[in-house]
């Protein structure tokens, strides 16, 4: 029997960026200084700082998109659904019809809250029972080795590898290459991260946050000036 | 035991639309006419088909853009995958967070080739044997039916179904209302139709192709002359 | 010598669309409903109300992008550059290059405010003094009168359009056709207008804002249940 | 009386970037490799050179969109209108509301072919007379400088600068900076330079045209097999 593999994390790795508070501050100076403005900015003080906040709280958005992160992402299938209808970005993405995908599948972790209380719009989440729990577990790893046996049978038997995939759930992990600008990135975050401060709360499936938040941290530390006021601004994107 | 419905169809409606050749002629001449422009297109001469077939050779694209047109679509998930990455549309589709699944599943029909032949890059695809259908057809439908009891196994127990839905396969079935302008939908025909005449023949599979399919036949009724134009000209989207 | 024509309005007319506020209720009933959204929208109800003020409130903003607009536009090329920096539109535009321009050009109404107050960012707008008013009126048409002659000049000397109409200033009218969104609609008007109500309050310049009114009240026509949610919601494009 | 600037040429300068033709091939391989693809792409070996052309042939193009370069663009405000009509890009620019503009203005080169034979859509260029030469450059001179004047009255009157500007020709100078990725670019290039070799011939006016080449330079430095395969390709944006 093949050895499946459980996963209960994302991976999204910065693979190059070309993404700094300086970017913003030089693109939006264009507007009042023109020619003047190509002098580099040699560091933020006060005045940039100023400026960006000025920028994020006006929603003048335009300034941040100049500022560019490409990253490697691998996430199940329904995460990479709900990334990928963010249009304002690049992907790339790992190919079941050219390629023989690994049998790797996400589990949610002890802490992922399970259950679902309240109306429609006004959900809450809450842990669950330790029967609940089993119940996933179970019911998750024998759907995944069920598929898994089906689709190896199918490709053993010679059928192309996309007729095969279509037997495989959409907890199988894909992998892929994002490329956003900073503007899409902030509203990406604003949509796909549930934080209580924000201004228009989101309530975002737990495991795309997962995924939000290790894009955040990224841009936290590319960006500090920015995200600060993202942050101040109550993470509405410009 | 639940009943799974299997198919191997796609169902593209014409919700609406706000899209004919008189249109394209319309946003086009306003480059030579200006203001005059504005005169009704009663109807369409040689002047207004040769128009349309010097816009399309040119690639002028941008007055196709005015004519649009919504769809209502039932797909498979591995397909709505495919059409969501084109991202010139708007797109609303089915929860699988708010709402539980129909046990609706694709299942490949009797003519589908499930047999690729070849190397990467130049495969082609054969019909395959019978027994390689009876596998696909068995190993399919016996995925869906254990994954379907997975899925109703956790939703009984009370887990959230966003949770459950993970053990479901990418060909169970979506729906989602689509609006693209003409220039965009092209774009999607060149690329998700395999037609031997194309300028750049495009491979796509089998499943999305079946759904542009139906898309082109739509386009064709509602935009007669452009439709002409374009298989004139190569199927390159302008 | 050519007479010249100095407007002081601007044109937008509705071409066509196909925009209702039942478009926004059907597409975004797909998420909940999946295939049962399909039931025409007969109506709308209490609850369609409801839905369309959560969908803004909660910034679901893909539902309003099915519903599109097509605007005839006649405005002076400053305008039309603001305008046209909003990518998420179609646009057409009568060219300089294939067509002479007419004799057209764009004056200050009476009213309208020509005296800037106030430090960068903070600015309010004052009438003027008589004196200034004039200065505008005579400076404005003799800066038009002499590069219409230059322009004529080179025309009748030969020179080709495209080279000819460098003179030209940049309150010479234009015209375009423009095909918007609902969503894509909402974020003009939220970043052209200046409405005290606002939650975000913009600064246009007093001419888009003259469009952009314009605008506003075509939709507010068509789709008077979003327009109000809109409104209510502080003018935050969804 | 204030000295005018009057400059032929345009500028266009690289900021910054994140663009390789490594970027492309490290995007694509996620296509067939998955996971294996985050292997660094050491050096471009033959097989790297086929993989790209491959993509260009069979218009892969979301590979090129990771690479991205942002340029410092002065041209004049007819140019940059050109350039902005392409929605793909990122745009920050010099505001006439916010800044006094510079008397700077365009003036054509000797070399500027200045008359347009033949027929719409079949026009060529050529240079003019002795005499059109001289028609346009006496013509245009005095209309920026008539046009600078009134500007400079409103101004020191205490008029607004937006509403000042309204007198300043299409042809006095910007700035700004624009992002874009190399697929974007591509079709930038593709459709803003004339290339006889060119699959789809373009006709674009020189003076963007001027703008494309200097685009096309930095281009061909930064992805010199990108570039390759786009001109063996005929020049079609993939």
């Amino acid at each position: 029997m093949t050895d499946l593999t459980f996963r209960d994390d994302m991976t999204v790795r910065l693979v190059k960026h070309s993404a700094s508070d300086a970017d913003v501050v030089l693109a939006a100076r264009v507007s009042t200084q023109g020619p003047e403005s190509q002098s580099e900015v040699w560091g933020l003080g006060p005045a940039e700082h100023g400026l960006i906040r000025y920028l994020m709280r006006e929603r003048h958005g335009s300034p941040f998109e100049h500022a560019t992160m490409t990253f490697y992402v691998e996430a199940p299938i329904f995460v990479i659904r709900e990334w990928q209808r963010h249009r304002m970005a690049s992907y790339n993405e790992e190919s079941a019809r050219y390629r023989e995908l690994e049998p790797v599948f996400y589990l949610p972790a002890e802490g992922r809250n399970l259950v679902q209380v309240g109306k429609p719009g006004r959900y809450t989440f809450e842990s669950g029972s330790a029967l609940q729990r089993e119940t996933v577990r179970n019911a998750t790893r024998e759907a995944c080795d069920f598929a898994w046996q089906s689709y190896r049978t199918m490709l053993a038997a010679g059928v192309a590898r996309e007729v095969a995939r279509a037997a495989l759930p959409v907890n199988v992990y894909s992998s892929m290459y994002v490329t956003m600008n900073a503007r899409s990135l902030m509203n990406f975050l604003g949509l796909r991260t549930g934080v209580d401060s924000a201004r228009f709360r989101s309530h975002p499936q737990r495991e795309i946050e997962m995924c939000a938040e290790l894009v955040e941290g990224i841009f936290q530390t590319l960006m500090p000036v920015t995200y600060e006021a993202f942050n101040a601004g109550g993470r509405v994107a410009p």
